[in-house]
């Protein structure tokens, strides 16, 4: 890369690709890339470490684009620094199987870092990535040898920080004092609705100081060395850094520049003509001159700092060959050889025991069985460690000063899920998070951003239905369960003892290409009988329990049902109604087996009943419309768990009565 | 009330009756109530303005416990004021259908102005009392009039303010100026992990300063007279006022105050023990002395106030006898008697126009035709009012110092909402938000406690489905709609034209006791005939679009897959498969019908296909096992609508395909 040509020129590029490949979809945000091109140049151009023939590289900067809707101005840079990212993928923006859809896409693009557009969560998920740099760092340097060192930028609107995400994330990570991340706000003053100030006066670097930041103010967006000084600045501080950018939207635009109406529709041809004059950007539409393309290319300098690198870690393999295996390895996120032993151990230890205890307890056995052999292993809660049980004997709490791999999230349930995708991003861990189930909800679209990018992110939630009893209906999950499971590509487990949790631990560790639900009860469930083959069918989602010669009907259950489940078989056998009882730990996992399998659990023509303390309606895919469900379809109560459970008709009786109706 | 008594013994009776209370249920949250106990008399008994005797009284301050889990605190005010709740409910805390569950709940206790739990949206209810209590002031009061002039104030903990939605509505708060807006912090330092400072470093009033708020610093909490002086000084600020409260959580507690311990469990008959010693509290448990009591009893002062207020609404009412009706009217939640006539009319001019529109825009036209009835129409958008049409010609902004009726939230989904529940629950406006579906997510908690509480609280959802096109997964919604349908007492309305969107907005406006979501399309959709009967069943929920004789299946769809249905039916017609076709907006609503209605609809032993853009579980609810659902089980993709809407199978060719299959 070269840098004699001016800096105005390569940031005149990416206004034009940003305005003329919106205008050729006829759709898009042509607003933001064109304000922030000067910071892109800054940033990209002077300070960001990457190598775009290899994205993978694992010591790269990490860039975030949380205003993801400008997707057209990561795009550009990507296609200009020399990304696999063609012009005819930037002229097939927004189109079916491009490699440039409408907000930029995880795996889908060769140097995005993470799937953003949904406002807030790209800062969160870049926090992620500068604590996982943070404590990644802290395990596996050695002095002389930094081969964990890298900043994590970020690019947010005032959309993002208005969000309250922004807050969570933004106040733990000046808890933490993540100094190698550097957020660059572009402050332009304009959301959709128009000026900000009527909805939005924080004093926004005020509001960043407070959170223990380095705040850089005023700095002027469209100078490019006044970025640059600013990045200069804060990668100097001990705090994170917070670069305020005053920016005009849509730069460059004689006629829309400043407004809201450039921030996401096509400028319109003749208005994009106006704009080339004004830039005195002669070049047509998906054309870049030679020695701009030259200027920008950072082919060889990406090469040059990542073979720099490489020669520090082959240093490092030499002085420590068994860390430098171990950061590999955890980098690639596979698991060590002896996991699935330790695994298969514990399960059996599990078997011999037979323990009678809650489900979030025998969580916290599983994770007490796996943390020795996975030192990547990074628990947390939000601010519910005791209740979740989500901590081990030998973790260690996350502090400024500290590092460990248990992290107190404080009372940020969204904050902290986005968090954990960022770290999974970021790479070297596999972390988990947890709060009651109920509170699922505020961190919901952080569990469907983990789903739409297939990341091993794990999410534990536990509390898991009214056997949480006298909190109340505020805190009881009624149609949680249920609604999770709708979300694609997410697996959600709700084991019924000891071996269905240890089971679904490890099946959840296992799956690489998604994230995991771990829902558990807070009270007691008993221990149920399993022969070898029953053990080995947990892993696939449902299996048959308790089978019956001649049954008349099949029980469904998961989680705490499951016992009653096994209750109420018995007490029909005994009227001489032999049924068939199905474990259905995760229904997202059984769906996924092949037809005879499932045809071999859930046998045809035998009438169904479905037992879950939660809503009905997702059951009648599994039992149809003649089958019977037990469940909840209102909210719950503040009463004893037991009181609740009767009063609810969890009982051997009201299960009697259903499948003698399904029957009748 | 009298004050001749020392306010400790106040204090040590709300202290008394918690740690008896969660003893006797062995569960609950002694450490919040006995922290706070100083707080409470500072403003129960020394600012409050409410009439025990009368909790409906309009003017009354309101009083939120945001950190609800202290439920005991506003129980023991209420029974010690004098509201209708006995010693005997105090001492069925947690119990089954007492009047006091494990946290506040609305309608279950008098003097529950909402309900709490999940934190951080008690303070956000109080932003929207707080907002209705201005607009509603602006509105209404005239010269020597005030008859609307109360304060809001609510309790907050640490939780609260680690949460992201006190961020969006502090920072909206205080762009608004809602100067009566008080919000006393009990800031104890400890959450439930332990000592905050691991995890929670902000410097709390320098973050509210940033937000334009009037901060109160470093206040001790255990000192009635500073607390009131501090309200006092709060009273005359021209901002929302945060009141930061030094406290010890557990006060009184010898061996367990200051620590975590005493947040969220029974403190156990020993300790209680040593309490009482400390305290010189020599009552039994459940027995209040005579003089606490005389001491704490509102009644009469309650009598006094709303005494005085009822002169002044007198005088009002002769001076402005048509403002006071109305102000009636809208404080009972009643609408206009020209309302349904109006709403007829619309219908009516619907049916004439047969327009061909984006169900978005449908919307708006129906919120056009009902505002000017509808003076308590609040409308709103958390930044996309372009794209939500959730504004209409005559609306007026809100700005701090411009009464309005229309909010721009800012981009702030989740605040949005649970201020809409606030205003709802103050009473005098019916407001509605909106944002795109996808970002429900956001929001979803604070819908299920709208339905929780049953309050008409109404949020609309525009883009629905990949019919929003190119801004790809990220931004279309898939499960969504099927989500939103579990959540027990929520109506979800996805019209499919503009009469049904009309009737989806008569509906939800007249329904009182719950919440709507009314959820539109971003792309136009046909408009569908009908005949009278027809349209009179949309409010039904789901209702015979297009009959036809032997038909041998049914198809069921919604919004904008109705017309397809509608095509299909055709084509299947045509090769001599006549199909019934049923539209089902809302099958919340439908479910609620009775079984005759229910079974003329959905006819036993026709075949089943449902059509719609979203995840094909819920539809088995309807379909069975044996029936069809043409869905969506994965995330979207970023291309234009048509491409999209073929690409997943919405094509007659499908359907005809699935039908046959069905029948086969």
């Amino acid at each position: 890369m070269t840098t004699t040509l001016p800096t105005t020129k390569m940031a005149n590029a990416i206004r034009a690709l940003a305005m003329d490949a919106v205008q050729k979809a006829n759709s898009g945000h042509p607003g933001m890339p064109m304000g922030m091109a000067e910071i892109a140049v800054a940033l990209w151009a002077k300070h960001y470490r990457h190598n775009p023939a290899n994205p993978q590289w694992i010591n790269r900067d990490r860039f975030v684009l949380s205003n993801g809707h400008g997707s057209m101005l990561q795009y550009a840079l990507l296609h200009l620094t020399g990304y696999d990212l063609s012009m005819d993928e930037i002229r097939n923006f927004r189109q079916m199987h491009s490699k440039t859809p409408g907000h930029p896409e995880f795996e889908i693009t060769p140097g995005i870092e993470t799937t953003t557009g949904p406002l807030g969560q790209g800062l969160t998920n870049a926090v992620g990535m500068a604590l996982a740099e943070k404590l990644l760092a802290a395990e596996f340097n050695r002095a002389n040898f930094p081969v964990v060192d890298h900043y994590t930028y970020t690019f947010v609107g005032d959309g993002c920080l208005m969000e309250g995400i922004s807050h969570e994330a933004c106040s733990l990570a000046g808890t933490l004092r993540l100094s190698k991340l550097i957020v660059l706000y572009d402050d332009n003053g304009i959301s959709i609705d128009g000026h900000v100030e009527g909805w939005f006066k924080d004093d926004t670097p005020k509001r960043f100081e407070a959170y223990g930041w380095n705040v850089i103010r005023s700095v002027d967006g469209h100078n490019v060395e006044a970025v640059s000084a600013a990045i200069h600045q804060a990668k100097l501080s001990d705090k994170p850094t917070l670069i305020c950018c005053k920016t005009v939207i849509g730069k460059g635009s004689p006629n829309l520049a400043g407004t809201d109406k450039v921030h996401g529709a096509a400028l319109g041809d003749k208005e994009i003509a106006a704009v080339r004059e004004a830039l005195g950007w002669t070049s047509a539409p998906f054309e870049i001159p030679t020695e701009v393309y030259e200027a920008w290319d950072a082919k060889q300098q990406g090469q040059q700092v990542e073979g720099g690198w490489n020669t520090l870690f082959a240093a490092y393999s030499e002085a420590y060959p068994q860390q430098a295996a171990e950061l590999t390895r955890r980098m690639k996120g596979e698991l060590p050889g002896n996991f699935e032993q330790t695994l298969n151990d514990y399960i059996a230890a599990c078997v011999d025991k037979k323990e009678t205890i809650a489900t979030r307890k025998a969580s916290q056995n599983a994770i007490q069985a796996l943390a020795p052999v996975l030192p990547e292993f990074l628990g947390g809660s939000a601010d519910l460690t005791g209740s979740n049980l989500t901590n081990w004997k030998e973790c260690v709490a996350v502090r400024a000063d500290q590092p460990g791999n248990h992290i107190n999230y404080g009372v940020r349930e969204f904050g902290m899920s986005a968090i954990i995708n960022g770290i999974t991003l970021h790479g070297g861990y596999i972390p988990f998070g947890a709060t009651f189930l109920t509170f699922s909800d505020y961190s919901r679209n952080a569990l469907r951003m983990a789903a739409l990018m297939k990341i091993r992110a794990l999410f534990v939630f536990t509390h898991d239905s009214i056997g949480l009893g006298e909190d109340g209906p505020t805190h009881q999950s009624i149609e949680h369960v249920a609604s999770l499971r709708l979300i694609p590509q997410l697996d959600n487990w709700r084991p019924c003892d000891t071996v269905e949790s240890a089971v679904a631990w490890g099946y959840a560790v296992k799956r690489k290409d998604g994230p995991s639900t771990l829902i558990f009860s807070r009270q007691n469930l008993p221990y149920q009988e399993r022969d070898a083959a029953q053990i080995a069918n947990i892993q696939r989602g449902a299996y048959i329990l308790k089978d019956a010669a001649n049954a008349k009907a099949t029980l469904i259950a998961t989680g705490s049902e499951v016992a009653l489940a096994m209750q109420s078989a018995e007490a029909l056998a005994q009227e001489g109604i032999p049924v068939r009882v199905v474990s259905m730990p995760c229904a997202d996992v059984f769906d996924r087996q092949d037809s005879a399998y499932k045809a071999s659990v859930l046998q045809r023509g035998l009438p169904r009943v479905a037992i879950e303390a939660g809503v009905t309606a997702f059951w009648h895919k599994y039992v149809g419309l003649e089958g019977a469900v037990v469940g909840i379809d209102s909210f719950g109560e503040s009463a004893p768990a037991g009181v609740l459970f009767k009063h609810f008709g969890f009982t051997v009786e009201n299960v009697v009565a259903k499948v003698k109706l399904t029957l009748a």
